[in-house]
């Protein structure tokens, strides 16, 4: 690889916050991810950068692909990839464009996606979500916050994933399984197999915060095209 | 990235027709591909002209690798890939070069690739199919036409996958299971789940067609060596 | 692709031994391979060589990423990949470089990790592993001598995978399943489904030898942190 660029943390980046995952004094990375705006780009990512929103604070890893176009018989739009803050994108990650003007494909802030994760077209991701290796998620789908898909899991197009939910290694969401707030879902159909009590303790969600989330799912269910 | 070449839709392009689900007219695609012999690689994709046979029409994605040696112990040959037209494959696919010199690696027509899957040695894939994402298919299997293999799924070596068939999110096809044509097969092990009712509607296959595809599949199953 | 370099099979590798299921004598493999200290690096791989110490004769394949930072709240270390021989690397595979300084990141020899599998950070791999396409192993696990991962399989953090393992397609290696030597594990979750007959026998291992790996395999269960 050519060292194209040689980050100064002391400077540029100074009051910029990227992800606690990733290591910002690592050697690797401050001479192969290049800065722009506020964010740190590999320079083998590709970013179709007429298309992207982006916020500040993100990292976009080797050969991730975003804002390119979806493999899409349906539709054909002119929206965008909007990116929040804080995101940590690694290695081969693609984000497609929307099929839908209005909207956009979504994604918050503070997410980790792993390795051959994949965010299809008009999806919307909240904060504080990991998606491991390999982890799929399909159209229109929506994450809520605080969501973690495990290994080679995969979420059905137009699926609603609640809030502080974990889908185990391997799993697939499919239409018929609803993925409230607040549980653990495994096995190929997905069954809800108990509270996530560790996740809703490490971010100290109240009964009450649960319940909330809950009635807005339940609304979002309701409103919206979700299954 | 660089711009290496901006495709010219109205002249060179104008008489080859790609598949429905690629998006010409996007200025990502027509800046980032370049065009060969009426089809549009991407300027990252490694493709192995010397091993590759390939029509028209067809699209080549990011990051992709087509025609390179497959890991492989038991033999090397000097057979090629075989592509025919309108197949749209995404970032990060596979195609792998046969293991025998008599037939080779064969993708048909209109096929959709999406990201990362996986094509391996001595497979043939028939017409107007879908692999999702992350799904991949090992050595000398046999794909029928219009099939879907949903985002993580599997498919045994030296199995065939009959016509019209649908294959669920996460699903393993291993040794002994038969797929039959026009089925929904889903599970770990997978098991048959019922008719493709919506995929042979679809496709306005008749009951007559469905039982002379049935007869096809039996005498490849008999005569070639398919589990 | 520029061909920057052709490698000299007769001359430069004369006497270096590579992994039998690669294809030395591939004009594709030869001309897009650089031979550095005696292994031969893909154009395209990304290798943080001040983080990867590696034997001889070994492949790292088109797009693949070697000794990167993993995405990892909990630490960083300066701690290193290291890499034994003969051990053929296909395309998009991920090793990242370990959380802890003592061990590292541990990959042996004459492994075959095929495209897009994944080796988190601080995990130990034997010899003779495959690992087929999509395979992930999360962080600080250990496979022991010739398992193999087929298609779409996850091993859990922490895992122990005892020798002449077969982890089976779509499988979801989790916590509470011990997987022993010389065993077949399918499903999600996976269960036992028998002693992997062929792979014993292949491999030529007594009763004796599987005796002792067992031993060893229960008292690395209880002295070190595995699960």
């Amino acid at each position: 690889m050519n060292h194209l660029y040689k980050i100064n943390t002391n400077t540029s980046l100074k009051n910029i916050k990227f992800n606690d995952a990733f290591n910002i004094h690592s050697s690797y990375n401050l001479e192969n991810y290049i800065e722009i705006s506020g964010n740190l780009i590999h320079i083998t990512a590709i970013v179709n950068w007429e298309r992207v929103e982006i916020g500040q604070g993100n990292v976009i890893g080797p050969y991730s692909c975003i804002g390119t176009e979806s493999p899409n018989i349906s539709n054909f739009s002119n929206g965008n990839v909007k990116i929040g803050n804080q995101n940590l994108i690694c290695e081969y990650v693609t984000i497609h464009l929307p099929t839908n003007d209005k909207l956009g494909t979504i994604i918050g802030s503070n997410n980790i996606l792993m390795s051959s994760s994949h965010i299809a077209h008009d999806c919307i991701l909240g904060n504080d979500i990991v998606l491991c290796n390999n982890s799929a998620v399909a159209g229109h789908s929506r994450i809520m916050d605080c969501v973690t898909l495990a290994l080679n899991s995969s979420i059905h197009q137009f699926k609603l994933i609640g809030s502080w939910s974990m889908i185990g290694m391997n799993t697939c969401i499919n239409k018929s399984i609803i993925v409230e707030p607040g549980n653990i879902y495994f096995g190929v159909p997905a069954k809800k197999i108990g509270k996530n009590i560790i996740g809703l303790r490490r971010k100290k969600i109240t009964k009450e915060q649960l319940n909330n989330e809950l009635q807005l799912f339940n609304t979002l269910i309701s409103n919206e095209n979700y299954l």
